[in-house]
C-alpha cells in the first residue's frame, strides 16, 4: 500500500548537515511516503550531484538539483531546508521562501538569534512555519520544549551548557589535568572541535543559543553580543585543582532569568565552578544540557549529545515532519493571522546584569 | 490591540485537572486572546458553576456550563479537552468528538494506553489531533520528545522512571532507613501519594505510561497489562541496606527496547538497583525521568515533576497551543488522509522478555 508523496521537499546546501538530511530523507524505511526530497539547491549543484554523497540519492525518485535559488520559490516545494549556514543571503532567502508560502526549517543559529522574531512572525503572517530545532542543542528536543511543552506555563529561568566542543574541552581537562590546549587537540581528534574553536570557547555560540532561548521562554529580544560572556579560552589546568577543593568543576554555562513584574533579562555566558555531582558537572564529553524552570511545573531539565551532522538531521527531519503534520491538522481555510505563542517580539525592554 | 477568540474549548470534567486547566486558559497573561474557553461539562454542572472554582470563572467571557455531552458535540468549540479520567465513558466521547471534527487533548493514561493508536487514527482521518502529552511524565514534554522530536531517528530503547509517587516512596526509604508504610504515609502528607497507592507501587500506572511511549517510540501496540511486571510494594528497608554496600539505591524502572529486525519488544516494570550517582539513583521526590536511546542521536534525556494538578494543566496547555498553532500553518484543503508519524498501529508483532 503506497501513499502517494504529498509533500514536498527542497533543500539549501548540500554539506555535511545537507546531505546527512537528504540521506535520512530519502532512508525513512519507517512508512513515511508522504514526505519527498524534490530539489537541493547548492551553489555547485552539478559538482555536488556527481560527488558520491550526490550519485547516492541519484538512483531514487527524481531529485531535481540547481544552483538557481529563483527554482526553488518557482517550484511547488511546500517545505524549504536552510542548510548552507551564515547570515547572509540564508535571511533572505528564508524571508522570500516564506513570502512565497514555503514553510521553513533551519539549523542556523546565528540567522535564528539575529532574526528570529521577524521570521516567526512573518510565518505566521503567511500561515506557514518556521522552525529551528536544530539550532540549539542537537537532537535535544528543547526548542519545542520551550515554545510548545511549556506554552502553558511562565518560565523564569534557564541554567544551561549550551556548546559542546566547549564541555568537551572542559571535561577533558577535569578528568586528565591537561592543559587547555592539549585538552582542544584532543577534541579536535574526536571530532568535537573544529580547527579554530574560539567562537565555541569565548561563548559566541552559546550567546546566540541563549538568545534564542530567552525570545522563546520570555518573548524578549535580545541580540547575542549584548550578553555579557567571559571566555573559557583562559581557564588554566590550576583552576580545576582549585575548583577540586571546593568538590567543584568548571563548566561554561549559559544563564538567563526573566523578572515579569520588572521586565528585566539578567543573562551571562561564562566558565564557572559548579559542583562535581552537580547536573551540569556531571556532563562530560560534547553533552548538553538544560534545565528550565517554570512557575507551575517547577524545574524540567533535558540532555542529549550537543551536535554531529546525524544529530543535527534528526532535529531537521523532526521540524519537517512537525510541519508536515499540520497538513494533517488542517481547516479548510486560514482564519488565524497572527502568532499567538506566548513571544511577544516588541517587547524589548530588557536589562542587562552584571557581568559574571 | 485586541484579537478576538478563534480557537474555541470544551473542558470535560471540573475536578483538580479539569478546574486547574479552566484557571490556566482563563488567565494567560501573555497575550494569547485567540484562545477561548466556552463550554465546561461536568455532571454535575449546576453545582459546580457555583462552587468557588466555578464562581471564580463567572465574572469572565460566557463560559456555558452543561450536564449534556450532545451539547459540546453540537457546538463550534474546535478542541475538546478531556479531564473526567476513567476508560468508559470517556473513549467514546473521545471518538464522537473525533468523529464531529474536534480535536481532544487528554492527560489519560489509561485512555490513551488502551486505545491511543484507534483514537489518533481516528484524528488524522478527520484531518484533526488527538494530544496526550499529561498522559507522560506529567509538565516533562515527553510525548511531544517521542512523537515529534525525534521522529527523524531510530528509538531502539526507552528506561525511565515514570511513577512519582513510588520514586517519592523508595527515595524516602534511602534517605531515612524507614519502612515502605512509613514511606507511604510521608508521600501522602506530602500530597505524593493517593489515599490506595496500590496501582502506582505494583506498576500498572508506569506500565500504562510505557505502553504509551513503547507504542510513540517503536510503533507497536502493547497492552499495559502484558508487559511483566514486579511490585515496589515488596521492597524492605533492608533492601536498601544491602544495595547500599554495592553503592547502589532502589528505583522503579520502566524498560523497553524494541528491536526491529526480530520485530520483538522487551518491556518490563520493577523495582531494581540502580548506582546511587546515576541519573536514577538521584532521582528523588516524586521526579520523572526518561533517556530515549536513538541510532542516530545517541541519549536523550528529559526529567521533571511527574505530577501535580498545575503540571498537569501546562502540559495540557501545551498541547491545546500547538493544536492552535496548526491552523496558523493551514493550507487550503486538507489533502492528507493519513498520519505519517512512524507509528504503524497494524505492526503488532511483538514478543514479551522474561520477566525479572
Amino acid at each position: 500500500m503506497s501513499v502517494a508523496p504529498l509533500i514536498n521537499v527542497a533543500l539549501l546546501g548540500f554539506g555535511t548537515v545537507g546531505s546527512a538530511v537528504a540521506r535520512r530523507l530519502l532512508d525513512r524505511s519507517g512508512g513515511n511516503k508522504a514526505i519527498a526530497l524534490t530539489h537541493i539547491f547548492d551553489r555547485r549543484a552539478a559538482e555536488k550531484a556527481e560527488s558520491p554523497a550526490g550519485l547516492a540519492l541519484a538512483s531514487r525518485p527524481p531529485v531535481a538539483w540547481t544552483s538557481s535559488f529563483e527554482d526553488i520559490l518557482v517550484s511547488d516545494v511546500d517545505i524549504v531546508v536552510e542548510a548552507v549556514g551564515g547570515v547572509d543571503p540564508a535571511v533572505d532567502w528564508a524571508r522570500r521562501a516564506l513570502a512565497a508560502g514555503k514553510s521553513v526549517v533551519t539549523a542556523n543559529k546565528q540567522l535564528v538569534a539575529l532574526h528570529g522574531p521577524e521570521l516567526w512572525a512573518l510565518a505566521a503572517r503567511q500561515g506557514r512555519q518556521f522552525r529551528f530545532e536544530a539550532a540549539v542543542g542537537g537532537a535535544m528536543p528543547i526548542v519545542r520544549a520551550v515554545a510548545e511543552g511549556l506554552t502553558g506555563d511562565s518560565i523564569t529561568q534557564i541554567v544551561a551548557i549550551l556548546n559542546g566542543t566547549t564541555n568537551a574541552v572542559l571535561s577533558q581537562m577535569e578528568a586528565t589535568g591537561c592543559s587547555l590546549s592539549d585538552a582542544v587537540t584532543d577534541a579536535r581528534a574526536r571530532g568535537y572541535a573544529e580547527e579554530d574553536p574560539r567562537a565555541d570557547l569565548d561563548g559566541d555560540d552559546a550567546r546566540a543559543k541563549l538568545a534564542i532561548l530567552s525570545a522563546l521562554a520570555f518573548g524578549v529580544r535580545v541580540a547575542p553580543d549584548q550578553i555579557p560572556s567571559r571566555s573559557a579560552a583562559r581557564v588554566e589546568a590550576g583552576d580545576f585543582t582549585t575548583a577540586r577543593g571546593r568538590r567543584g568543576t568548571i563548566r561554561q554555562l549559559a544563564y538567563a532569568a526573566y523578572d515579569r513584574e520588572r521586565s528585566t533579562l539578567s543573562a551571562w555566558v561564562a566558565p564557572v565552578v559548579v559542583a562535581r555531582d552537580s547536573l551540569f558537572g556531571r556532563a562530560v564529553g560534547p553533552q548538553n544540557v538544560a534545565v528550565l524552570t517554570g512557575k507551575h511545573s517547577g524545574d524540567v531539565g533535558i540532555f542529549g549529545t550537543g551536535a554531529g551532522g546525524d544529530a543535527t538531521a534528526v532535529a531537521i527531519i523532526g521540524d519537517v515532519a512537525s510541519i508536515a503534520r499540520d497538513r494533517a491538522a488542517i481547516v479548510p481555510a486560514p482564519r488565524l493571522t497572527s502568532d499567538f505563542r506566548l513571544h511577544n517580539p516588541d517587547h524589548e525592554i530588557f536589562e542587562l546584569a552584571e557581568a559574571v
